[in-house]
């Protein structure tokens, strides 16, 4: 999807993370010099999901560039099925993990693809 | 609706799904050379919902152009009826769909349309 | 309000819908050439409302100028008695209806006025 | 806290309203030309509220500068011990009042100071 | 991680909140002459919280550069385990506090680092 110099685009991102799936990550070429947002916006257990914590983490890198893993989510489906985030923003590479449970939970979001 | 060059306008959107009708793609004509985004905000059970889970999914491209299938909610009418989401930003065109339950379910939005 | 060619203001907006009054339109002064944009954040059941469903629409334009009515919220006292919206963006007119239950249903928002 | 012309300041901002304080109102000095917004983020109930339903209002002016009373939360400690807004911008002078119940109430937020 | 004039960069920011660590306080390095927002998206309960009230104070500086503690979430287990902010704009340094409760709470956030 190559970009002229003042477009932006967003595209659709999601993963599912399960007890035989545990980890997703999210990256982008490292020869692609546009800038690349990742805003995580949903959060939602489906099907099969029995009734315990699950609780996703996000494992990225802070402000010193040390790597840390934050819970966002403590999903249960009886009490929290779904979350709904604002604007997440994260940059890649970026991943999501299931510290808790067995999901299925889905992460959905948008990435935004800029040239300066 | 014509646009002057550095104007920016905001529309309506919004579509049902249900049993009969389980999916919706939002598109604009292909020869407008405007720039469109839709950004998702509610999704809402109606009258005559079961209490069942309804799953909507949204279908898109992803950073690599390849098309997604992404869960955004789920739904229930005595848990949680409705979902507001915060600016989940979208490229048309994309369809919505009911992969889970019988719906009525209201999805709304709104379109940024704006020229360069 | 008189704005300098580079000044941005928000106002509050906010309107009550009840039984007897089941509709309201928020529009400006076709004369004033500002641009207006209408964020609706919250719906919210008040004192008096019953345990009923309660379904706001919006009433506008959706981006082919065709006349649409979007269900954004379904509130019950019991258990959603009141919705936080993300920033969803409205351009005036733009009619705001009850479409089911009897209120009162209040929403509140804020109102963006620019010049170019 | 002077700004450089093209400096952004953001501050915290945060009240609580009860039974003997039913209202607070958020000003800035009128002497400051800089550009303020309050961005109202979350309304919460804390400790020692009675299970009733406390409705918080916003007093503020409208687009027409008239003033308006618009209620923008509707909280009960064992449903909904508090909202989360998305980014509520209101321009000082504004009012929060605590239009029913007996609280305590605490609205926090952000402050947008900048000069153009 | 050095920045050109007009790069921004965005990073993942969290810290957890226990009974026997009660506070953590968010700043940057004095000399850093970069633009820093921290941007508060979820607190959240996980593993091993008491069905008690959470109460998590964010602390800062008001629009007066006067000190202030103001409470932005009530958590609790079975009622409400998680709180989803919007965007929370925050200047560091920044202080977290559990004013009541034990946790753990989690807090989740970004944090945008930007040159003018």
């Amino acid at each position: 999807m190559p970009l002229s110099p003042i477009q932006e685009k967003v595209a659709l991102a999601g993963c599912e993370l399960t007890a035989s799936t545990k980890s997703y990550t999210f990256q982008v070429d490292e020869e692609d010099d546009s800038d690349h947002i990742l805003a995580l916006s949903v959060v939602c257990l489906t099907d099969g999901a029995k009734d315990e914590c699950n609780v996703v983490e996000v494992v990225g890198r802070n402000h010193e560039n040390q790597e840390i893993a934050v819970p966002v989510a403590n999903l249960k489906l009886s009490c929290q099925p779904l979350l709904s985030l604002d604007d997440f923003k994260l940059q890649p590479p970026v991943t999501f993990r299931l510290a808790a449970g067995s999901g299925p939970v889905h992460l959905a979001g948008w990435h935004r693809i800029s040239k300066d």
